[in-house]
């Protein structure tokens, strides 16, 4: 019987990859998307639709969380201020913290595996994600591997392939298996065409370059250094 | 400035119990029920709300997980099958466990607490839980506590006061400090007057017993022992 596996697919970049890598290592998936009330909730569902279509993989939900994460405060979300606009690394960047979230997906998803009896849930984080997210650092994640596989009576584990590289270390694998990055989402703001210039499209571009390979989504105004 | 904790209130027992005991200690606490589809979920609101008025405390919600929790297999929802009788012991209860039930519900406080300044959160799990949930025992709890600081970036911890007593501990406290049982509501079956005869009632009804007192709920037929 083949080893099943949860993903929670948001149609980025890291889920994306992480999907193909659990494919990739034999996994039976099934994705799940979640809802809860960010900006760009519905472009990211319609690239988590296209890619769990290219890989002929189910993807169930969303999960809706809406009403749940109404009564949590973060830009990120449509009840929350303004995206700020620039790297990571800067302090503004903190706003779009959605308080808990990794917590809570992994929480929900351990229960779902346990229903569909997957022994596997995956998570796309990444070291790229640590200054800011505190529950995308491996001491997040070990602690929070030991309270589901314990909660879980010992039945499920989170996998997270990507937990010690980065978003150029995603890339890395991902361009040599032929991920479908034209299908994914990474912008957090609530537009048909990617910013640019929030953190998460900073983050993404420079990955991109730094394979000197052009991102080829499209973006709102052409803010790509490679492949011009 | 008092400080500050978010208790998940279901009405029954136990969390009107810690409820009870954090206010004792000199929290400021603000209560939250959860909508998660079970059988006994619309008693089980009406309870909370009548304990909260009793200690003149906000109660929101109920967080609504009834779509999420509908992916999920269980006895105690109103998605599964009928609820089993007899004591907690007998293998036929494990029908009842809601498949990470408080990884998720403790997930959604750590966001909630964050998100309102609180640093506490307080669950009633105790011992008498521990053989069929694991998401009750304490190895459990440890592992929790930690992905929760840490995935907070060290704002919120859970407390659970009645870890290590019982059913019968937690009345020894509650019995003492007037703890309005007559308002709560323990039942796992989906009617106005409690059954008495599911491993909740059974584990309530000994507890009760033990202390040689009369529980002042309204069981459907009277299955009290003590009192009568």
């Amino acid at each position: 019987m083949k080893k099943k596996a949860i993903v929670a697919l948001s149609g980025g970049m890291d889920s994306t990859t992480v999907l193909a890598k659990l494919l990739d290592e034999g996994y039976e998936v099934e994705c799940f998307a979640f809802d809860y009330g960010s900006k760009h909730s519905h472009y990211e569902l319609e690239a988590a639709s296209k890619v769990a279509f290219f890989y002929g993989v189910p993807l169930h939900g969303p999960i809706d969380l809406k009403s749940t994460m109404s009564m949590f405060e973060s830009n990120l979300l449509k009840t929350g201020g303004a995206i700020p606009e620039g790297h990571y690394s800067h302090p503004s960047m903190e706003q779009t913290v959605v308080p808990a979230r990794n917590i809570i997906f992994l929480s929900i998803m351990a229960g779902l595996a346990w229903s569909r009896g997957a022994s596997k849930i995956a998570i796309g984080i990444h070291q790229g994600d640590h200054a800011i997210y505190a529950d995308c650092r491996t001491d997040f994640y070990k602690a929070m591997d030991s309270a589901i596989f314990l909660g879980t009576d010992k039945r499920v584990e989170i996998i997270a392939p990507f937990l010690e590289t980065d978003k150029t270390g995603i890339l890395d694998w991902g361009l040599v298996h032929e991920v479908p990055y034209h299908l994914t989402r990474t912008c957090y703001k609530e537009q048909q065409d990617s910013c640019g210039v929030c953190g998460s499209c900073v983050e993404r571009l420079e990955a991109f370059a730094a394979h000197g390979v052009r991102d080829p989504i499209a973006y709102e105004d052409d803010v790509r250094e490679v492949g011009e």
